[in-house]
């Protein structure tokens, strides 16, 4: 069966888990009712099911690939892009001054997850060009926003982000780019560039990157870095496309997966650039972006699981094998295959409600300017991504063995979700780099934020315990592990935190997993299927929080002991 | 750095954990006495490190391929694979009668591990031969024999095993295949096969297809099914090669990894075969191969867990990013990549000991006939199989992570131990499949076996307890824990024990590796790098046995409520 966009399952997150009517009642997003959040996502759900999801496979089968310099992009990309452009899709989470929907993260969220399940490896175009129009909306001059804005709303234009260089990945400010003044007030940016998703397409008139690089009086690390819009084109006065610029793609990598979106090693030559936001001030218009782009990635990880598990549940609804005493007689019927596919679901619901948690969070955060919703989203934010993106992978892979053999052949399409999905749980930071940022910054209020939020999972906890006993008394148990352990880890040294840090942003996970899956079943009110796939998480899956935890409070002398010739074997 | 063969740790599981002495001790291994065991390790290194791990990468980059009909191998295998042939490599478990080395299964599990971490996907041909010289030494006739074996031992020939059908993979007893018997007393094969690995290749004089077939007086399931010998070129009374039979290879899978490895859709067309075994014997015949076959694909685990460890490591060493005050001043010294690193580690040695006492008990059984040996080993197949499997890919996968951006590109190498290494935990009975094994099957002694192993391990740990208390206390109560939820599961019907199939195995193996890093541990004595390692397991892997007992215990009734409608969203 082809794919259908989980429009029901986020509805009802919306409504009954995350409380969204919150987001729609500040004054901000007042024209984001439910009414309308509730069209944005049917029209959504069409692109995606009728459009997106039918040109995946050939971005996987024929990548994208360079020739005579520019980027050919796989068959049906360009005309999906088009219809993504004319519904106005690329202007999702910009501004309304600035001729987007200006509509809350938390519907940009649950839209991105479906376009995304639909075809990952195209919808990261327009996710590159949402947060350039966020960086420029933040930072950019006015002359800046007034030429560029409009032509990246549109998707006329498309947008890049050029951070990584070869000896520069988690390590930004290691980075060597150069940016020398011009008489004229812009900058002639030189130096290699790696890893720049979508640097290049066919069907775009003008690809707009944001480029990272040191002036001359820059200093070392990130302190001294800042930021550059560097069009392949110039733009001229009259608002016409004028010279190309000097920078080009130099080659494609080849890699695991997202076939379809063209990695790119881009060389800049003297290319002529324009200084976006302060001088040295580049790594804080990163950061601006940064705290979306992380839960862009976690959705990415979200879209992988819904797309795997409703391609594996039709495969077990198909294939016959063995005796069953089942009703479907096919291999859903076995016990272990429908472990299997409890775990996809569960785990997918889980990472879906975080991620529309965390968007709340941050639309909240921004609408009332309230420093708890802001700490809020900031917590969550490292663990929507690291928990988003290890489920993706995770649960496309027990999609391939739900599959068999079969799994392990390309044509079925179910390992291309795995190997698309492995990306997320890397880049916009790598894993454990989340787990770091959580028990470093995100605990230095001294755990506040994140008690907060253990107080409210408890305290609702408490106030179902009566109804839903057999879900609510192991929650709040492994949030009151998860408080000792908090309460213990912050009174360590941020260095000696290292070796807990990605159990423990697990171990969150795990627990934030129990209290949207209670959510679920006490708001369904009896004994439905959201009651029965709560009962299956919270006995199965939210126990590993407690073998995570011990990981977490055994500290990191252990591993700190470890030698080079340990690890030889 | 390429590729060095675990000669080290082998040899040292050998002789300190898993006590090989007691298999060379026998009247049957005699031969196989610690020196010569040292001097074949060091000579299956060699031809590892020079020989096999160079062409590895070719096998993936430029897959096998049909052309004409013929099966064209990628670069160098064929080099390889005479090199294989010459150092009289195909014939290391065969028995001496018949032209081979003899070796014990614990020799061959350590020796096909060095070579499938060198390149799996051309090892893959040898061992199917080896799979075939083992089911026709037991079944059969002295005619047969005299042809094939000679051929198969010298490499001059390839054997492949023909079982699966579009219809029949896990269910081998669906089969559709026929077997019409001929007036000379051979047989006319007709059917479609899939999934064949190595079913054809051009460095082989003929290629020997062992094919599960039904007669006409066949029973329905697999109760009728018969095994057949059907050659690619007929053999003739002078030993020549005759004409061409009438099967071919009708296509060539395009898989997630092992691209090296062809993997064939067969077609026999009345093809003439040779009955192997007793008419409707197949099964039992498949059934002798299928215990040694299974500890060979956990090997395969094995394998690309160690490949892959050593890459990260490697890379580890090599790689500059952030700032680190460890003695390196590459990312090694970063805690979570040294987490990483540790976990790659410890569970290599774990899944790789596993292995070895897996053959230590399937060679003592064999030579003594003790059948507590015998059981033994039937208790540890499965677990071997599974833990190994996961072991090297999840492993592999974490390789992936240290690599960072870097991993997720081809060029790497590291994303393709993890693709290689994920058909492993799908064929020769997927790991669900060998879990159902485990609690069925394997616990029908009323977990006899389970339970004087479970008598060794706190033994051992008692023993030990007094000068290694941190340790053996954890293991011995990971040991109990393990036997009481053993005691419960036998209480259950079969059919109720499904949900809990898969955290039992797990959780065993867990148990499992901490009893032989525990040994290590000992064996080394003070508290060099073994400890250490030891230490690392016990403290953050061992745990994870309490969340999958618990899972356990719970029973299947949560798994079993869930309707197909509760999985859809």
């Amino acid at each position: 069966m082809p794919f259908r966009a989980p429009v029901a399952d986020c509805q009802f997150i919306l409504d009954h888990v995350v409380d969204y009517a919150q987001v729609s009642a500040t004054e901000r997003f007042a024209q984001a009712g439910a009414d309308t959040v509730a069209a944005i996502l049917d029209e959504a759900a069409k692109l995606t099911d009728n459009v997106l999801a039918p040109v995946n496979r050939n971005g996987d089968t024929d990548p994208a690939r360079l020739e005579n310099g520019v980027v050919v992009t796989p068959k049906g990309f360009a005309q999906a892009y088009a219809q993504l452009a004319e519904g106005g899709w690329m202007g999702l989470s910009a501004s309304e001054e600035a001729g987007g929907m200006g509509l809350p993260a938390t519907v940009a969220t649950a839209v991105n997850e479906m376009m995304q399940s639909g075809c990952l490896a195209l919808m990261l175009n327009p996710l590159m060009t949402q947060g350039q129009i966020e960086a420029l909306e933040h930072h950019a001059s006015d002359d800046l926003k007034a030429i560029y804005l409009p032509k990246l709303i549109s998707g006329a234009w498309c947008g890049t982000m050029n951070l990584t260089e070869p000896g520069a990945g988690s390590d930004v400010g290691a980075l060597r780019a150069k940016a020398e003044p011009l008489d004229d007030g812009t900058y002639a940016i030189s130096g290699q560039k790696i890893f720049i998703t979508w640097g290049d397409n066919d069907f775009a008139e003008n690809i707009c990157h944001l480029v990272l690089a040191r002036l001359p009086d820059g200093a070392a690390g990130t302190k001294g870095i800042s930021l550059f819009m560097v069009p392949k084109y110039l733009p001229q006065a009259d608002g016409t496309l004028g010279a190309q610029n000097d920078l080009k793609v130099v080659s494609l990598e080849h890699k695991l997966g997202i076939h379809g979106s063209p990695t790119c090693v881009m060389e800049y030559n003297a290319a002529k650039g324009w200084l976006v936001g302060e001088k040295h001030g580049g790594m804080a218009a990163m950061f601006t972006m940064m705290n979306n782009a992380r839960l862009g990635v976690g959705v990415q990880g979200v879209a992988m699981a819904e797309a795997a598990t409703q391609k594996a549940l039709d495969y077990s609804l198909e294939r016959t094998q063995g005796r069953t005493s089942g009703p479907t007689g096919k291999i859903f019927d076995h016990t272990d295959v429908r472990r299997m596919l409890a775990t996809m679901r569960a785990d997918t619901y889980a990472a879906r409600a975080l991620a529309l948690a965390c968007g709340v969070a941050l639309d909240l955060g921004r609408a009332t300017g309230d420093a708890d919703w802001q700490a809020r989203a900031a917590l969550l934010i490292p663990i929507a991504k690291a928990f988003g993106t290890d489920t993706g992978h995770d649960v496309a892979q027990i999609g391939v063995q739900v599959h068999g053999g079969m799994g392990y052949i390309e044509e079925t399409g179910a390992a291309q979700f795995a190997r698309d999905a492995r990306i997320t749980q890397i880049y916009e930071g790598t894993n454990g780099i989340q787990a770091l940022d959580l028990v470093g910054r995100k605990l230095a209020d001294g755990g506040e934020a994140a008690a907060r939020l253990l107080d409210e999972i408890e305290a609702f906890a408490e106030s179902v315990r009566a109804s839903h006993t057999a879900l609510a008394g192991p929650l709040w148990d492994a949030a009151e592990t998860l408080r000792e352990t908090t309460e213990h880890l912050v009174t360590l040294p941020v260095g000696a935190r290292g070796a807990g840090a990605v159990p423990y942003l697990r171990a969150f996970a795990r627990v934030l997993g129990g209290y949207f899956h209670l959510k679920a079943a006490v708001a369904e009110g009896g004994s439905g299927k959201r009651s029965r796939l709560a009962c299956f998480y919270i006995e199965r899956l939210l126990p590993e929080h407690r073998a995570l935890l011990a990981a977490v409070s055994a500290g990191s002398a252990t591993v700190e002991a470890l030698e080079v010739g340990d690890l030889e074997g």
